[in-house]
């Protein structure tokens, strides 16, 4: 959908035209009361589930979203946003600046979790619904659910923020400047430039996606799953090849991603990441924030997560029940990661259904 | 010091001449009986306390090695030795190879801790020291301690592997398979010939010690030492450039590592970590290496040490206990993460002190 209005933006700047991609999944009732929306995390987009059509693969969240599944397109209107500053049909550094008809590049201004939310907000608004019946997403999209719980707590029913954050950690955002070093020590980056150039800093962003992923995966998943089993070899090469399964998994990671991802998009939206803290941005505690709520929700950590650990999402669950909302909390006893909410885990699938159904029925 | 006998390598190569740099603090007591053996880590050298006269800064190890530190050099003749593949004198990737005068390169035989072990027991050999009182070290140097105490029992009295593992993992693995990956990916390293070329992969040497750095430290230590403190200003600048202290704190971590280190030396060395397993070059269980040994032993963790954790450690101790040697294991209690081996840890500071004492009194 392509927006004329301009979107008024935190660092002071107005994104304008501007396009938000979306996918849809199930029918909007007549009551307009059934829409989930599905924010997605640093490399998601609006393509939740089914076949994403860009990649020719399942959508991000097809274990959780679909018919019958916890998130259950049979009873539900599920949407799926790509966030500005992205790069799978919503406007980013990556698309033409109307001023200049080449690519934003680095002219592309700097979005916040704040402007994409403000921007979903519009959409949201242009298709009628004026309610969600939830906001959920895990990673980033926790903090989107986080951020529409804040910002339009009217407008949300409930919300489910999973394997999230209310403030992005000093981890966390050293893991992103190292991606983001990598790619901007590719010299087929050009400072940004490299559409132009029709050149692209695959090398650059491929460790960063390595970074992404060994931070993905607990210590135990990675020992399981690849432990220092060899790669197609029964001895060590004595040299600095894909010895290790690991190492060939790490390589495969970084060379699907390079095909699918725009290194641009990849500085903008960890950026918008390592922004966010919402206690900053509303200048008050976030206890304070959420203060006389009428939205439900429902917390989710994963124990081995190590990104977004169980203590960030319980000082967020703490802080809304500070704040007299009901909220409930629950830590998923799972040895893989922060991959964790994208992976068959029972235990999420069911606390995730039991919350819609209690949020359908007017419950929680 | 400077060997003519070649010195045969894991690989099935041999290395010839070779060169291995080292420094020693404290005096070798007539009976020869007082000799510590320090082994550096990844990044480490021979130059373990005092000033270290290449980089003008303190030794690596300072604040545990000296006249009356925990490792006392008014009691212990202590020796530090650069392993072969370094760059702070001993022979490495950087050194001439004799056949062609230009430096090795990637032509260089790829190292094993096993080869970095015998080449340091020939050292001490040419020294006249025949036995280690102790042999220690954290990390990689915990490594070299352990196959000291594998392959050569009856010259190594104690042993004190501190921060390690007796076989790197799948994680650690994929964390210098990253680092690698950047330095490589780096056009200045030009295939490892940079220096023919008059040239240097900073930045890809740079964001692989990024990576390092992230790792060395616990998710505490960087939520304490930096949070979202931001760097020389008041406001998000919304932009790329080194907004969080965390930020700037890599960024500074990366250019003085670039100034001190090769390259290839950092491909080679974390290689030969990654191929470090105790059970597999014996080709037994842990346990039975040892079976009989009468080095006695102390293992040390930290708490917060996500790169060689506690059960890592113990696995050691275990082991060593179940092959009936003396053997304790201390897991401290501290939130500095891996990095917690190199710095003021009284409660570490006091088990090496008491451990050293009664191996010098043969009690242990």
């Amino acid at each position: 959908m392509i927006f004329e209005e301009p979107l008024k933006l935190d660092c002071g700047r107005t994104l304008s035209p501007f396009t938000l991609a979306y996918a849809t999944y199930g029918r909007l009732n007549p009551a307009r009361s059934n829409a989930i929306l599905v924010c997605h995390a640093l490399s998601g987009d609006q393509f939740v589930t089914g076949t994403n059509p860009m990649t020719g693969r399942p959508g991000w969240w097809e274990t959780m979203v679909g018919p019958d599944k916890p998130i259950d397109t049979n009873r539900f209107f599920v949407i799926g946003i790509n966030v500005p500053g992205g790069c799978m049909g919503s406007t980013g550094p990556a698309s033409p600046d109307p001023a200049t008809k080449k690519p934003y590049a680095l002219s592309f201004p700097l979005l916040t979790v704040a402007d994409m939310v403000r921007a979903q907000a519009g959409l949201l608004e242009a298709l009628g619904i004026e309610k969600l019946l939830c906001v959920t997403g895990g990673s980033m999209g926790g903090m989107q659910a986080l951020e529409w719980a804040a910002r339009f707590p009217q407008r949300v029913v409930s919300a489910m923020p999973i394997a999230t954050a209310a403030r992005h950690t000093a981890q966390n955002i050293a893991l992103h400047e190292i991606g983001r070093q990598a790619i901007m020590a590719d010299p087929d980056w050009m400072g940004g430039e490299y559409l132009l150039h029709n050149r692209f800093p695959a090398r650059g962003l491929s460790v960063a996606r390595m970074v992404g992923h060994v931070s993905y995966l607990s210590e135990r998943a990675l020992e399981r799953k690849f432990g220092r089993r060899l790669q197609d070899r029964e001895k060590l090469s004595f040299g600095f090849g894909k010895d290790f399964q690991v190492e060939s998994y790490l390589a495969h990671q970084g060379s699907i991603f390079v095909e699918r991802f725009d290194a641009n998009s990849y500085l903008y939206i960890t950026r918008a990441m390592d922004y966010f803290d919402l206690a900053t941005e509303f200048g008050k505690p976030l206890a304070e924030i959420f203060r006389g709520t009428k939205t439900k929700f429902q917390c989710l950590s994963f124990t081995s997560d190590w990104l977004f650990p169980t203590a960030e999402n319980r000082l967020i669950a703490d802080a809304l029940a500070a704040a007299g909302a009901q909220v409930s909390f629950r830590e998923i006893e799972s040895d893989k990661g922060h991959d964790a909410f994208l992976l068959e885990e029972p235990e999420l699938f069911q606390t995730v259904r039991e919350f819609l159904g209690r949020a359908a029925a007017g419950l929680c």
